[in-house]
């Protein structure tokens, strides 16, 4: 299969593109640093310094004797992505092009704004690029599980089944973020989903889960090819966060009540995921919706998790509640549906001591570069 | 009270400024001039040629002694709009400032984009610039009823109470537009909802159903001051273009099967919304959402009234069926709830024969610069 990685350097684009070329797939990847930078703006750079993604097409090149084809741009450019797409014709487009940090989105004027252009500039781009350059081409488009919130109701995969009055009709199901961030990829489906069923784009929308690991078949040969790991408040995720800081010694920071619970999933659940999309396209006009996470956890149910595995590996964490610097509900209802992908052959890998603790293992080889400043939120949600 | 409105050389921005002006309120009246670029560009400029904005606040001046301050510039700037919030201190803003033409979102990637980019970027700096300069302002921003599209339930008034599964949640109502700019206001309306909750911003968000008319107690002072009246197929909506047809003597278009349903009121009442709206703010942290429209009618319904409203002038009109440019549903299900208005004390101007004949007369009067090749639709939705 042909496949375009838009966001190719990322925590998950490039272990993604390094997968779907190990699988033998004819990748382009496509990449503006964008993460890299507001990394380097915001004192947030990545635990382990990655090289750019030119020099890590290399190594994998080296490692695997696999090539990659890299294009450095913005995608904001409407032309740049459409002379790819047009010359490329590809097969499949894996978009995790955006700024994804809530944090960032929340800091200010500016970078709400950016965010905000940003998601939806490339997003629309990406939808146009395909309607003129390779109208059959399946999208997979990242989403995300913060789009529903915490509803009072069930979860189900995108859409719902609503009864009004007498009547039905089947809807989107209902989305209310909790950062500007996860808005912009509310706002995302709305687009794709007026385009799917008024041009007949073929769309896979994956609302994931966050997402924790270090360890993929392809950076497991080299760290050179490990992902970029965050453990700072702008870009960590907090499974990431909560096992650097058990490395530190830092009590880990759970916000407020810690009941917050959410759904989770390692990192080769993520690369399994990708993969099935890419195997089941959706079909013309049609918009597929999976919920992409393997287990849910409270906060305070993960920094349990944290201390057992760091237990066994004789490291004493503490925790510490600290006041939540987002605006979010602490204690609330939380079911989502998340059978489509497992009926897909999804397999599992769930968040075990022995995962955790190979986690530990590579984080420790790196602890002398722990920052501890970045660990503490500098972002609050409060005006 | 001290008003602002942005898009205020708009088809109701105008008769909305002299409304507020003539009320007694303070007006700062914002625009860029878009509306009248791209009906230029597209051919589509109103029938009756209008003076600009500083023009028509000085004819207002002379009928009425009152003034209305004006500022020309793009709200996408957010330095220039934050300067104005900052230093006028407004109690309201109204909010028409966006592209309106949903023909003109779905001609090609360039409209599209700024479509996009115009009316996301302005709804977003107009938030922000509250945020920083003028936390206790009430924004009263016009949607559209287009947002929700035709459900197969009754449309409430934004929001639904759902039940699923023997739990409830109360959701924003399902959103599903039928053109991209109408998707843009779903966007928006997303957007709002989030700062609202998340800052406690005051909104009002009036969907509103498509508006015909020429007439206010302040357009009729002088023909100067009459509202930019589109008849085209970009910027004119169905009543104002089949009576424009009825005096033209061109067969009224209906497209497809004339079926489709929607909710309108007359310019009058809009003007009415607005000051209730204005009157009645929201509070802090509440999004107030009303379904502005006062009857509904099918297209042929319309078409029935123009015809029987010029037949009692002695005009005898044609229907013509023509094909559908856009892709909506023909036959469907429409019931929306609108109590919400009159319980604040709206009292409707019904589409009579005698207001459709108020109109016809004036139009009769602008017979010589009809151009019949701005009825035809001139853009399709089908790529």
């Amino acid at each position: 299969m042909k496949i375009i990685v838009l966001g190719a350097d990322g925590y998950l684009g490039w272990p993604t593109t390094m997968d779907l070329a190990g699988k033998g797939h004819e990748v382009v990847a496509i990449d503006n640093y964008s993460r890299r930078n507001i990394a380097m703006q915001t004192s947030s750079e990545a635990l382990i310094s990655c090289p750019n993604l030119e020099q890590r097409v290399k190594v994998f090149k080296e490692k695997t004797g696999k090539d990659i084809q890299v294009e450095i741009g913005d995608l904001c450019n409407f032309k740049f992505l459409a002379e790819i797409v047009e010359n490329f014709k590809p097969d499949a487009i894996v978009h995790y092009a955006e700024q994804p940090s809530a944090p960032y989105s929340m800091k200010g004027y500016d970078e709400a704004h950016f965010t905000l252009k940003n998601n939806l500039e490339v997003t629309h781009n990406v939808i146009w690029a395909i309607l003129k350059h390779a109208p059959d081409c399946h999208l997979v488009k990242l989403g995300t599980m913060g789009e529903y919130g915490t509803p009072n109701i069930d979860m189900e995969e995108g859409w719902i089944d609503i009864e009004h009055k007498g009547r039905t009709g089947k809807f989107l199901f209902p989305r209310q973020a909790g950062s500007l961030y996860h808005t912009t990829k509310v706002l995302d489906t709305d687009l794709l989903w007026f385009y799917v069923r008024t041009y007949g784009l073929r769309v896979t929308d994956l609302m994931q889960g966050p997402v924790y690991g270090l360890s993929t078949t392809e950076s497991d040969l080299d760290d050179r090819l490990l992902p970029n790991f965050h453990y700072d408040d702008i870009f960590g995720t907090v499974v990431n966060r909560f096992l650097v800081q058990a490395i530190a010694g830092i009590p880990l920071t759970v916000y407020g009540k810690g009941g917050q619970i959410r759904g989770y999933l390692n990192l080769r659940d993520t690369l399994q995921c990708i993969d099935l999309a890419c195997n089941n396209p959706a079909e013309k006009g049609e918009l597929k919706i999976y919920n992409q996470l393997t287990e849910t956890f409270s906060v305070n149910e993960l920094a349990d998790k944290v201390h057992s595995a760091s237990k066994l590996l004789g490291i004493d964490v503490k925790v510490n509640s600290i006041p939540n610097p987002r605006k979010e509900p602490e204690d609330h209802y939380y079911n989502p549906i998340y059978t489509g992908l497992i009926d897909l052959g999804l397999k599992p890998n769930y968040m075990t001591d022995e995962v955790l603790g190979k986690m530990l293992e590579t984080i420790l080889k790196y602890k002398g570069d722990i920052k501890d400043y970045m660990i503490f939120p500098r972002v609050s949600w409060k005006k």
